[in-house]
């Protein structure tokens, strides 16, 4: 795994059963044996992929020995999002050049020296 | 390399050198040749980080043999954004919780069966 935080939490989320587990979470804390059971995965499996979420801080899970329920860590996918944010601006002043370019009237949106055919 | 596209997004984001090229190229198209002075890179070692972020969408490529300069795909982001989207309902209703939590009279705020102690 690589060293920087940012680049653990991604790598863990390249992969579409740990996402899925993660969506899982979202609607509650769950034993490993829980969820395993959507998956039809052996418990190791599924605990392997739970250490590398855990490892990236995006999952936690519970100290009690028997029952250790696996908790989603909402606020580590925050780090992503503020990442994310930056191209959410790139997007959104495209978006807006576009809007503009079509806004303007048909005549100048023509490229210049080239005449529009008459009707 | 996983098969899914999205698997394939995040893959390619978990390496510090692709996200700082990413960051670059949000400010204007960019050569290799440009990508790679500011890393201290040699031009194979950033062409392979460019092929990693092209086949994840993440980039795009012009045609000319010369001049082919990578350009960002932010439309491509959406896809990460849009996966995002749950979780950032997900805390913002833990953090709605807290502060309902939090407004509550101090009274209430007491677990029941404990009496504040008198002052």
């Amino acid at each position: 795994m690589a060293a920087d935080p940012l680049s653990n939490k991604f790598a863990a989320l390249a992969d579409p059963t740990r996402r899925a587990i993660l969506a899982r979470l979202a609607l509650g804390d769950a034993s490993v044996k829980e969820l395993a059971e959507p998956f039809d995965m052996s418990l190791p499996a599924v605990s392997k992929h739970l250490k590398v979420l855990e490892r990236a801080g995006l999952i936690a899970r519970g100290r009690e020995a028997q029952w250790r329920p696996c908790r989603l860590e909402p606020e580590a996918m925050k780090e992503v999002d503020a990442w994310l944010e930056e191209y959410r601006r790139v997007w959104a002043a495209r978006l807006d050049r576009l809007e503009a370019f079509l806004a303007r009237p048909q005549e100048e949106a023509v490229a210049p020296g080239i005449r529009k055919p008459r009707k």
